[in-house]
């Protein structure tokens, strides 16, 4: 296959590389039809420029990256689309990068993008996520950087996240609403930001109800599917006055169900259980998931949309950039109250 | 924060800036205590090279670029998680580009890749994916190229894939073991090797059973969750003689429980149903759902092992390393014969 250059453009068209080169960045000095008559020809040659000689001239890639800590997770595949919608209007191309929850391989991410592959980075912090200096650097090298879901405050950048503490209030109220008074809570990590607020929002609905806070009760999940199930299980074990689980994240809710299958436990009945999770088959399992549900799409798109600006009106982003959504608490069958609790409540309110 | 190059590394060094380049190039002429110091001071000072510089001079970006039409199917999220771990152990990074099941940006990724900014490439094609051109010309620049479950079968490269003719067939004959006579297959696309190959597998197990094949029974899905649940449930009302379900891919088998859900027809007493799927939490669905499960990971993993040795070698990939691995039917709840169904077959074994 012969190569499609700008020289064979500019000698097909009668015109000057210059002129090619100027037509096909959308330059001003160009009149509408020359550029549309140098991209039909671009187009039909598959004329393909070569990223790094116009990444060394004019550092644009069309790309952003994003960052993210897995793909199995259904709150980031849509968040991921939120933001390709975003990014496809611009005309931008999306890299993702998996740190599957994991600081070292986060740092080695962000040295990559730091290189200048890419025009902005979105991320989401890994669970591991100690520190942010190598987060800093993107911003130092003039990438601009949002964070969504997942963040680190301190970073002076914006962040668009949901309202993680009155949502984690809200699902524990539910639960003891419903009748539990021994509420176990799994967290992925306490250094999260969303895991610190999260586990706040806890501590405070069990305060208000009179509950103390029970230190065994808060278990931090080892994201690895056996272990955690384990762990589950010696809790449960270790703990028969258990009578609910809040799982800050959607896969520990689904561990919860195989642990309480494995020792012959009944949700509802015996457990209630609550996820935050954007799993669109909750209402298909046995029982039905109750669940905080995160405008995933939503916050991918607002994030984007920041980062967009920025790119093209090449500005900074600043923290009073950044957005709070709000999530939604959505029951089922897995938190319903026992029959003896409806009916006590039907005494006490008839009496 | 002050740029770390490669004359700043020399200076420190007190070595010439070629040395420090082909020590950090691993190359054979330069010693092994070299090598040791200028990567120790290059880790400490955060050295990065610029991709686009480095790639001009040795085209190498030690990235290789994943092409997948979705991330919330899970045998994506599996098999992208064994091609991360041959991309770690060759220390390379993987970068992720999704499709949504269009052709349009297949093609347009296709080109992005063919500038060079990736040193393979490994892709699962979309379903609307009507021609491999875009994906030939890739081949054409040396860039090599795998497939992995969906492919093009034209295309003289590896294919890493399942044997979905005779999973297809076992999935089928399944059905018709436990009762069924009526069996709808939900399809992606036919133009897809696997959707054609799926599609034989049913078709002949229905002609071995003596069951003619019915083609209102073969739906072709849309990839539009609303619109997919509406097909499905418009199939019921039209034909309801149908007594099972055969769905090519994981998201169809979820629409048919919902589809069932909504028009009150109970799994698996009045249907049954089975799918292609890599779906974690097939067993606490209700009821449990009846997979022909794909070896995700391991298809991910050979596939990149394919790809990395072409790399390392700089050698050709042929299509004589392609590998077909062999799929599982995990049989569970959704295709339980009824209890009838089961007399019957005592009945017939007693007598």
């Amino acid at each position: 296959m012969k190569s499609v250059n700008l020289k064979r453009l500019a000698e097909e068209l009668n015109l000057s590389v210059a002129t090619v080169s100027r037509a096909l960045n959308d330059r001003y000095d160009i009149s509408q039809p020359t550029k549309d008559r140098v991209r039909e020809l671009a187009n039909k040659l598959n004329y393909e420029p070569n990223p790094y000689a116009s990444g060394l001239r004019n550092q644009k890639s069309r790309t952003i990256g994003v960052v993210i800590p897995e793909v199995a997770n259904h709150f980031f595949s849509l968040a991921i689309n939120g933001i390709e919608e975003v990014a496809r209007a611009n005309d931008y191309h999306v890299l993702i990068y998996l740190t599957h929850e994991d600081y070292e391989r986060e740092v080695s991410v962000a040295r990559l993008l730091a290189g200048g592959r890419v025009e902005g980075v979105m991320i989401s912090v890994a669970s591991g996520s100690r520190d942010y200096a190598h987060l800093d650097s993107l911003q130092e090298r003039g990438i601009p950087l949002v964070f969504f879901d997942r963040v680190h405050e301190e970073l002076a950048t914006a962040k668009v996240t949901t309202n993680d503490y009155e949502s984690s209030y809200q699902a524990t109220r539910h639960l003891l609403d419903n009748g539990c008074r021994a509420i176990a809570h799994l967290t992925l990590s306490e250094s999260l930001s969303i895991g610190k607020r999260r586990l706040q929002g806890y501590v405070d609905a069990l305060k208000a109800a009179g509950i103390p806070y029970d230190e065994e009760l808060v278990v931090h999940a080892l994201a690895n599917k056996a272990q955690d199930i384990q762990t589950i299980q010696e809790l449960l074990l270790k703990r028969p006055d258990i009578d609910g689980f809040f799982a800050s994240i959607e896969s520990l809710a689904m561990y919860t169900y195989e642990a309480c299958r494995n020792l012959g436990l009944v949700i509802p009945t015996d457990i209630k259980v609550i996820g935050f999770s954007n799993l669109e088959m909750a209402s298909l399992l046995d029982p039905p998931l109750t669940t905080i549900t995160q405008p995933a799409y939503a916050i991918g798109k607002e994030a984007a949309t920041i980062l967009f600006r920025a790119i093209t009106k090449n500005a900074l982003i600043t923290a009073t950039q950044s957005l709070e959504l709000k999530s939604e608490l959505i029951v089922r069958g897995s938190t319903r109250a026992s029959v003896d609790m409806v009916a006590a409540k039907a005494h006490q309110q008839r009496s």
